[in-house]
């Protein structure tokens, strides 16, 4: 497979990253092609703007979405997009790798998501969540974070971590048509000891050991509804 | 009420500044005290890094909520963040006003968040949800998306709009301790007509004219779980 990390921590020396490290080397060592957007190392740019386009469709009034199709199709986005978007082609598997910030992502992770899940691309009309533009990909998070596994359940304080994370997994990640695997979580991980993160580095391993198994999440079909989006009745 | 308006659109002329300008001049004009943070005109960074720290209590491995509150403490925090944080404290109600991004903020309003609601502050220890830092204050989004309302709900596409605003209305807002409101949602704005904009906007209106009144969402509460954050058997 090829696969695109995209990487976002402000520290080189922190665990997040030597699980991103570890990525390579298991995936690399497995066969893969593995290519790597370390979005804190690139400077990357977070903002979506008009700076984004060399042309405009809509010179007076930005409709950033239509500003992505027009300046894509023309070859006028910007290249630090431009780039991102080629290897987002190029990928059968994305991992999102970083720490989990206000129970999401850093900002300019978010950025990465903004700018480069063009309209036209990855979405449009009906091509959404399986028909999604980068349908026959998967995408997979991997992430860590300062909470214990017991504060994420139904009755727990911070309740079902599949539901806080639902704007990313489903409406980012599902929605543009990718197969979406279980994501890889390091919990408690400012506090833990060495050996304790040597267990987490160790599972990861193996987890990426056995990506074909993973089942992966569900979520919409867009068969279930109608032109109109309203749910079609069941049968 | 001391305001403070969080607004986050790359377009001048867009209908979602127009609902901001609309509010200061509403809130304004009924007594309040309104400030803007209009992120796109400051040019804000919204990346969170090692350069966010004039001084560091860990100098050779960035803990970046460490040094957040060591850093607002010794007064060498960057100065936008300081800013920022000062106009957090000043508000009795903040509103986020923003268009809908991937059913999240806009990156440069989610890099707002990651460094301006700073550890220390807004929340530690077991200061957070009902015992959070910004306790006795309130705050509201206000937003604009392509969607229609029956897309949301429990059996529509994207399921309940709540639960997919759920790591900011909980995660983030509720919490550091703030009141959450309801939130003000204009659907289908890029496509509906100037008369149907025209409506929002006195629905909007409306809406400011009775924010005394409005519920807040429910969220957790510190006591209903033990030290250890594990939820106390119910009585």
């Amino acid at each position: 497979m090829n696969i695109l990390i995209v990487h976002a921590h402000p520290e080189p020396l922190s665990f997040n990253t030597a699980l991103k490290d570890l990525s390579v080397n298991e995936l690399t060592a497995a066969g893969h092609t593995v290519t790597v957007s370390d979005l804190y190392a690139m400077d990357f740019n977070p903002v979506a703007s008009r700076d984004d386009f060399a042309e405009r469709k809509s010179p007076d009034y930005l409709v950033y979405a239509l500003e992505q199709r027009y300046n894509y199709e023309k070859h006028t986005i910007a290249p630090d997009i431009a780039a991102e978007v080629e290897k987002v082609i190029a990928a059968d598997l994305i991992i999102f790798n970083f720490p989990l910030f206000w129970f999401s992502v850093p900002a300019i992770l978010k950025g990465w998501i903004d700018r480069v899940l063009i309209s036209g691309v990855c979405y449009g009309g009906m091509r959404f969540y399986d028909q999604g533009g980068l349908k026959g990909k998967k995408a997979m998070l991997t992430f860590t974070l300062g909470g214990r596994q017991h504060m994420f359940g139904p009755d727990a304080i911070h309740g079902e971590l599949e539901v806080m994370l639902r704007p990313i997994l489903r409406g980012t990640l599902a929605y543009v048509g990718l197969e979406v695997l279980p994501p890889f979580v390091g919990y408690h991980v400012p506090y833990i000891t060495p050996e304790a993160r040597s267990e987490i580095l160790s599972d990861y391993a193996a987890y990426l050991g056995k990506l074909d198994t993973l089942e992966p999440l569900v979520f919409p079909k867009i068969e279930d509804f109608d032109a109109k989006l309203y749910p079609k009745p069941k049968v």
